[in-house]
């Protein structure tokens, strides 16, 4: 019976990866960037992006898909900063987005006039992983008050991601955390990880973390 | 395939609830309760059972099962605070404990020289809800450094949970973090969750934490 359960789910992550890949070429057909915000709950997805639509407002268009296993809070969150909609998708007990929902949500996304596409995951440093949603990189959040061996006990997050983002830095001087020790762990699993650093309560990093995110969006028309 | 898929996952989570209700049986025969900590990854399980095991030490025994994806790092961490044999369990990849994994840790387990046994499951706050271990009771552990609304978000294992432990108290003064209605959203969604508070690293409310756990073990026989 084992086997056969592996039978169902290879064949139900092929599927995936099909939409997957659909998107991703749609996406990309029309120039924007796709992001995949990975990480624990709690590692802090939702006031990161609040503090980046914050950042962005008025100037810059991020189209959202935000997942949780139940309740819209992080879209409402998300959505009092943006004049644009926020995807809210309720997985309603699934572990992880997949591409057909990020692809049900494109239906309503104008990607002409989108700059940046951010999904938001639900919470959670194992499933996600595995599911492929059509986007360009998945960028994985880790809190400072998590434990600094996190990237060597759920590797497979850190070796899918391309960029790392040390969250809540400001609780650095309160725990026992080594940031440099967090770092080698995440570097030591996946040698070509992007390190960022921010707090989204004192701000910190999060100029550097939106210059980052800019160089990823469409060239702006000067007119 | 979606149906064949729900299919399959039904007849496995029937077999793992077999495998728990014999767990269930053998430890109760034995005497014993088990308790099974369930959090977000870096909520504070193994620093919590460190200190647990530490006041413990020499007066009480602890059987321990610890769970991870990778690494038998927690395992390695609890087993610097006891001189029995802490269980590793690595799950490969997978996001939860199972009834089998248990059962087979069970088997290097002597039940009559065990006041008290406790499962660490992996840190995942969705997928181990699902999964019976043949426990008595589920323990969730929410860290200060979470969202307040942790519980709405992940209902299910709130739901399923007999014990909320609220753990980095320690950290309240620096995170924003309102720490009523936290309990308020627990209990929403299970008014019977009785909530304990505690500091790992300062000692807060690990005397009470221990006195709970104390409640559930075998009467000491004095000698």
């Amino acid at each position: 019976m084992a086997v056969r359960t592996i039978d169902v789910r290879e064949r139900v992550m092929a599927r995936n990866d099909e939409i997957a890949a659909k998107v991703r070429t749609r996406v990309r057909a029309a120039g924007v960037t796709a992001f995949n915000l990975v990480s624990s709950p709690g590692s802090g997805k939702t006031l990161l992006l609040e503090r980046t639509l914050a950042h962005f407002a008025g100037r810059r268009r991020i189209a959202l898909v935000a997942g949780d296993v139940q309740t819209q809070n992080d879209a409402d969150r998300l959505a009092r900063h943006t004049d644009r909609l926020v995807h809210a998708v309720v997985t309603g007990g699934a572990c992880h987005l997949d591409a057909r929902q990020v692809a049900a949500a494109l239906e309503q996304i104008d990607l002409d006039d989108t700059d940046l596409l951010v999904i938001e995951n639900v919470g959670n440093l194992v499933c996600p992983a595995s599911w492929d949603l059509g986007e360009d990189a998945k960028i994985v959040l880790f809190s400072v008050t998590e434990g600094e061996d996190k990237p060597l006990k759920y590797p497979k997050m850190f070796q899918q991601a391309a960029h790392v983002v040390l969250t809540k830095v400001d609780l650095l001087p309160f725990v026992p955390f080594c940031k440099d020790r967090a770092i080698a762990s995440a570097l030591q699993v996946n040698p070509g990880l992007r390190v960022h650093e921010v707090s989204a309560v004192t701000g910190e990093g999060i100029g550097e973390w939106c210059r980052f995110l800019e160089s990823h969006m469409r060239v702006a028309v000067t007119s």
